[in-house]
């Protein structure tokens, strides 16, 4: 066991590493800025740019001879438990992933995807998924190939899944959703009864100006700092690092309904509260990295849900909500509550509330997994959807937009990303229990709107650790024990079933 | 001479010049954000990120093989007048002068920049020369030392001033200001004792919204296209470039005068006219890219002063600018005009006016020709330049503050490019006066709002061309004669002088 700063093989690679954070920062921007200011034009140039540096950073890291440094990190060994050993192992990893296809799969699964995007948005437009099936079955195929390139123990699918969520299984999450899903349905169906709060008590105006303002409040009282972030507007909201010290959310505003940009605000706070909870001085390496979408979602999850909609949360805020938005004044901090959680049958995922969200999850999962075992013809899948979806929500698909058509994900080649956000939620709720259990003077601050204890829970046992332990690991560490859907379940029961 | 198409050569450095002009416009972005979005700590790993983007990009380009490049096409040879023929000149200048600098001295040049700005920026505030001179000693040293790397045919601060002005000599210089000297220093002694408009006649509020919503309106009738650019805010107003269609400008807001901000905007569109009016198709090629600083200010200057200050503009604009701002609804046209042309003895160059504004740059040229020349002592520049103030405005420097410490220029080591922005003015007055003879309908167009025809000529005669010619041979062809001071001194006559 060596003194790492006496490695030198490890030093090029913590150098390779601080390398390509300045570029993969630089794409960051790139994409931020295309997202939220570039001028329509721009988009061919922007385009070219992105290109150059996705190849400029996938020629850098994989370069024979950063397969001998890494090698010879392995042969030297590290401390357990260091800093250095979780380097090593996912500088491994990535590096095995990374120069494990062949150029010429990369290149057509980059061309099919460009083209399957268009064809899925056509498709989509039309509601005509035969139109869809060719593009989506050569993408179905190069993802076997690329998954059989990889490699993987169990089932060919666990290869995708394994690119979002380091090392999560099928077979578990076959376990764990399959003990969600009826309790689901089951509190979902009782929720769907429940009386929702009068809309007309929420209507008005909510100027966009204003909904800036009480959304920065709120998104400065949980901790998220504005000297390292900013909030801009963006169609689809999502939050971006841009640096050790930059990291940038955004939201969208509908003036007649302010929850819709405040829990956009919330949310992607959420994963920006990660973001610069990292450790800046090893920014770049995977000990300074965020380890996994579900672990990401987790923390935007509980600051979205946990945190901003409950009732606590309204206790606090409603006062100086209806300061900004003098119609809510006549609202109760528990009907509010009420009106920020409320579960409705409906066919599209991102428009779902806490209860139905999983099952839209689980019945992707479902099909995904049926898909690459070689169990379900692409021509079959809409009628399995619909099947499923009626099963699971009670409502039938009339028109595939509603359905198998409504995601970007699968034209883009993403298969093995849904189950992320399910694992999001379960950890969330896994963690803020766990949290609770171990500071009990965490829910008295929450009341009193001191966010800074459950912050600080998140920061030293989620944020801190970075990529050190795998996504399941680091979550059964954090919280004592290994996540399952009981916090959860718990959760849901008591936001939507308790009167 | 062959086909440059044949030539695998030229086809190398195409490739080249594209793949820089992709990371330049990334550049170009990363500044961007940081002067308009960037939040305030993501400072140091921005400056990171660009010092890495400026080493690629140097070590790119001052290959061997490039230069062998160069040198081969050079052996082949182009045809007169052709894209081939500019862009291999151009090349082979740029290749010269970035090769021709030791590293030592670069990295020595970077490193004292660095300090003197700070050094600077202390010795500004305690408006403390000494403090500042040992710095401005030292970068005036390296300075020379880079001259000599580069050489020089007639005098050293020519191989500086080349920098930012190809082939222009401070010989020529020299002439073209003295002619302008004592001329302007009359015009300014009569301006300033014309009757001032009441300044309480503009007071009133100007709502930053709708002076960016007046400043959109104008900035799109002079041509300014909105699908390939934008407008924001920033301390300090510029132009850049991001892409073939992506130009950014800038400006600042002042509440109580909504003429800073409109004159910025004026300003920059000129600068952001030419950026768009470039040949696309040729984007970081020298033939795609503006000749020089020079002419690059005439276009700001141009729409600014000649088209912005005038009687037309506010004959068609002022009726406008009352919608947004009805306290101006009580002023003349004539009126308004006159209150956006005051001559003032003032000792800040960046607030100076139109006359005096050259009588600025003037007395910095003439200083640093003197101290380049071996001329003046370093310790000697406060009292030089407080004589040559006086003598060329009739004001005394209190302190160094107000005099030769305002401009940041000197503490970047950047000497040469003061004239640049006289040369804006004199070709500025130049072009205009030519396109106005060579097309007498523009002058009605401009009565009617229709900038089209003033533009549609700058666009053939000056912003196509790119760097195809050297800057005084673009603007001479362009004018059908050199650029001299006369328009410019008929220009402010008429300007400052009829009444």
């Amino acid at each position: 066991m060596s003194d790492s700063a006496e490695n030198p093989d490890y030093q090029k690679l913590l150098a390779l590493s601080h390398e390509l954070a300045l570029l993969q920062d630089t794409e960051a921007l790139l994409n931020w800025d295309q997202e939220t200011q570039m001028p329509r034009d721009g988009v061919a140039w922007r385009a070219e740019q992105l290109a150059w540096l996705g190849g400029e950073m996938h020629r850098r890291f994989t370069r024979d001879e950063v397969g001998g440094w890494i090698a010879a990190c392995e042969d030297v060994g590290s401390e357990e438990g260091s800093d250095e050993e979780a380097n090593v192992r996912e500088w491994r990893h990535a590096y095995d992933r990374a120069t494990k296809l062949p150029s010429a799969l990369v290149e057509e699964f980059e061309k099919t995807r460009a083209i399957a995007k268009s064809a899925w948005a056509e498709a989509r437009k039309a509601s005509d998924f035969s139109a869809f099936a060719p593009h989506l079955e050569k993408l179905i195929d190069l993802s076997r190939q690329r998954a059989e390139n990889w490699g993987y123990e169990d089932c060919l699918y666990d290869a995708l899944i394994d690119d979002f969520e380091r090392g999560a299984k099928s077979a578990n999450l076959k376990k764990l959703f399959g003990g969600l899903r009826p309790e689901l349905v089951a509190i979902a169906g009782e929720a769907f009864e429940r009386e929702p709060v009068d809309p007309a008590k929420l209507a008005g105006e909510y100027p966009e100006a204003k909904q800036q303002a009480f959304n920065r409040e709120v998104a400065e009282a949980i901790g998220f700092d504005f000297d390292a972030g900013r909030i801009d507007t963006a169609v689809h909201p999502f939050c971006t690092g841009l640096g050790p010290r930059d990291t940038r959310l955004t939201t969208r505003y509908d003036e007649s309904d302010f929850r819709s940009s405040l829990y956009g605000v919330l949310h992607e706070a959420g994963h920006g509260l990660y973001d610069q909870g990292l450790r800046g001085d090893c920014h770049g390496q995977p000990v300074g990295r965020a380890v996994s979408l579900g672990v990401h979602e987790s923390q935007s999850r509980l600051w979205e849900n946990h945190v901003g909609r409950s009732r606590a949360f309204w206790d606090r805020w409603l006062p100086r909500a209806a300061e900004y938005f003098p119609q809510l004044a006549g609202l109760t901090p528990e009907e509010m509550c009420r009106a920020c959680n409320q579960a409705e049958r409906s066919f599209i995922r991102v428009e779902a509330d806490e209860v139905t969200y999983d099952l839209h999850i689980m019945l992707r999962f479902e099909i995904e997994s049926a898909v690459f075992a070689g169990d379900l013809a692409i021509a079959d899948i809409p009628g399995e959807w619909n099947q499923r979806f009626e099963d699971f929500l009670g409502l039938k698909v009339e028109k595939d937009s509603d359905g198998c058509l409504q995601d970007i994900h699968w034209s883009l080649g993403i298969f093995g990303y849904f189950p992320t956000y399910s694992l999001g939620n379960l950890n969330a709720s896994h963690l803020y229990a766990a949290a609770l259990a171990q500071q009990p003077e965490i829910e008295s601050q929450l009341g009193e709107g001191d966010y800074s204890g459950l912050l600080g829970w998140m920061r030293e046992k989620i944020h801190q650790p970075g990529s050190r332990f795998l996504p399941t690991e680091l979550v059964a560490r954090a919280a004592g024990s290994p996540a399952t859907p009981d916090a959860h379940l718990a959760h849901l029961r008591s936001r939507y079933l308790a009167s």
